[in-house]
């Protein structure tokens, strides 16, 4: 049974979950980056869910997108009022099952969620990196998590689920540890961060870069780029809703008011709803995390972060079976671009499940619950397990 | 023949255009805002192309879009290096034909290129007006350019032609002075601004808010807050593009490099492109008029606006002929918005047509050359122009 505290289907309360630490690649060994930069030591801030089976093979990698953390599912304690991000999805029972699979989720390199990112203490100087961190890619990110998987004693990963940007991490592992990867789920994502993407990721980041409380990265001391930062995030959240999303969720509804104030006030409730995202977010996230963790994102193309021709050529190194998942009103990455990755897969002769789910949530579909996305990650992961 | 400064088809040079002032609502006689605040004087600046006829029947009115201006046609001198903002469909032959129509093109109400607004002079402080500046409706943009028509003797409008904002106001024009309009042509445009659309604006508006020299509007006498305006306008341009356009423009091209910069240059083209048109934008708007112009297009709801239930009812009102034009790639005010429109307008009995035209280019479409789109309100005007 699992070792944390999670709501099983009946609501009761079982185990704890607890956030772990593991530190590498310490000096003379540091991790060479995609860039060429050494970076070292390293810390990865992770979380397990349910059991390591004998015999290793019932692992799950669940990689987090953009402003993810390490706590994908269950309660740090009983008076936790909020479970980890998928908690919809990974627990007892759950799509990913926690009494059958060993879950792992860590926070991305380069993150602030207790992972070395640009927040963290440089050795060098003993202050914050700021601008001063290296850049980090998506292939760096799966290289700090194959360490930790290392350290964890796995070499055999039977599934890798992830959305977004934990989608490319997903498609990048495939890729470059092709060995170890049975099988690999990406949801909502892109084998090739689009022009659109990368607009919005810009804007966001040049957001954060007026704010004079930036200060070239360098804000530990003082005060910090809140108002940017707010924007940034504001930005976000538009693209991670939809037209008919929005529509349905807020159409033109008034904030608490009959009528327009005529001044600069949230009238509606999607200015509110905005502003308030906004200004939760300045509070659990760092803003260079932000610049950095997006400017990987845009970087990310499966063949030019594998140094190849095409995606097909990318694909032609993985083994993995795969189930790729899109939503029907996402716009950041529309179904055309999974499409497109289902055929380069195809190609490759890998074999590959693909499904688009009606929903109309937007990009935010594939952390809401959904019952067909649940089904389609259970049975899917049954069947590769019980293929082994 | 038309008299200022303009490219005929075969590229001869011809006439000039100049901009004019037209300045009304001298206290005691103020305008009466829908919001009940009063306003005056007020001055439009104003351009006109070709020769107003005898009867007066040849009137073209030309609302512009968000940040446009009243130069929408012809060049200024012959040393002007650009045109006007639609001189690919105004001009002797073209679309809107100025050796036949008399057309007239004027800054909005709250606008910065001519037209009071947020950065004039308010009479009872002798600074400008800033935040002080009343709010403005699309109704009361409508009202201050029927007293500049009053003033020069136009009691018909053949046509009112516009797109985007723009198109708000045609719609606007249509059903607040029935009697005046024979004919409109609403382009890439709604009746009712969407959920998503003031979500853009609002976080347009927060960017521009959160930059301390916007110094709650008072910075005329300082520093401008041109790092928020910036990032608002690239905003803007994300939302007048389409995913389509950027991957067909942009791709993921870099920007006169061969490899990735591994730091937070611009290294593809779509964000040296964003950055560009945020830095150009900066030197010839002004923040306070984006923030109330913004505002007003959000309070856009064409039945709100004139105080009736639906859009059927307030198009009951009408009695122009509509041509009703909408593009494939607008994700700003997509197709859907327009046949909504449609169906309202049918409805309530009104003549019309609707064309969907088949555009890469997103909402910009509209502004963009396009033989389709020309022959469309060229054909349209002349059926009008001949059934008077």
């Amino acid at each position: 049974m699992s070792e944390y505290i999670a709501h099983d289907n009946e609501g009761r309360t079982v185990g704890k979950v607890e956030r772990k630490y593991f530190t590498f690649a310490a000096p003379p060994n540091e991790m060479v980056l995609d860039s060429g930069a050494k970076l070292g030591p390293v810390t990865l801030a992770y979380e397990t869910y349910g059991t390591l089976n004998e015999n290793g093979s019932n692992v799950v990698l669940v990689p987090h997108a953009l402003t993810g953390d390490s706590h994908a599912a269950g309660y740090y304690s009983d008076n936790d009022d909020k479970p980890g991000w998928w908690d919809n999805m990974i627990g007892p029972g759950k799509g990913v099952d926690t009494d059958k699979y060993f879950v792992v989720c860590s926070n991305v390199l380069g993150g602030c969620m207790g992972s070395t990112g640009p927040a963290s203490i440089n050795p060098d100087t003993g202050r914050p990196y700021g601008m001063g961190f290296p850049f980090v890619t998506i292939a760096d990110m799966v290289r700090a998590q194959k360490a930790l998987l290392d350290h964890l004693g796995i070499n055999s990963i039977l599934s890798l689920i992830g959305g977004s940007m934990g989608g490319m991490q997903v498609l990048q592992w495939a890729v470059q540890y092709p060995d170890m990867v049975r099988s690999a789920i990406p949801l909502a994502t892109t084998m090739r961060h689009s022009a659109l993407a990368i607009a919005f990721n810009e804007v966001a980041r040049q957001a954060i870069i007026a704010d004079p409380n930036w200060n070239s990265g360098n804000y530990y001391d003082g005060k910090k780029p809140d108002l940017g930062l707010s924007v940034a995030r504001m930005i976000g959240h538009i693209t991670y809703l939809s037209d008919e999303a929005m529509r349905r969720k807020f159409g033109r509804k008034l904030q608490g008011k009959e009528d327009f104030s005529f001044n600069f006030e949230a009238d509606f409730q999607v200015e509110s709803y905005l502003r308030h995202q906004g200004a939760k977010f300045v509070e659990r996230f760092d803003a260079n995390s932000f610049l950095y963790i997006t400017k990987a994102a845009d970087y990310f193309d499966l063949a030019q972060q594998n140094r190849v021709e095409s995606g097909i050529e990318a694909f032609s190194r993985a083994v993995a079976r795969f189930l790729v998942v899109s939503f029907t009103s996402d716009w950041l990455y529309p179904t055309y671009q999974s499409r497109e990755m289902v055929k380069a897969m195809k190609k490759s002769g890998l074999n590959v499940s693909f499904c688009e789910i009606e929903a109309d949530w937007g990009h935010d579909a594939f952390l809401l619950p959904n019952q067909r996305l649940t089904n389609l990650v259970k049975g899917f992961l049954e069947s590769v397990y019980n293929d082994t």
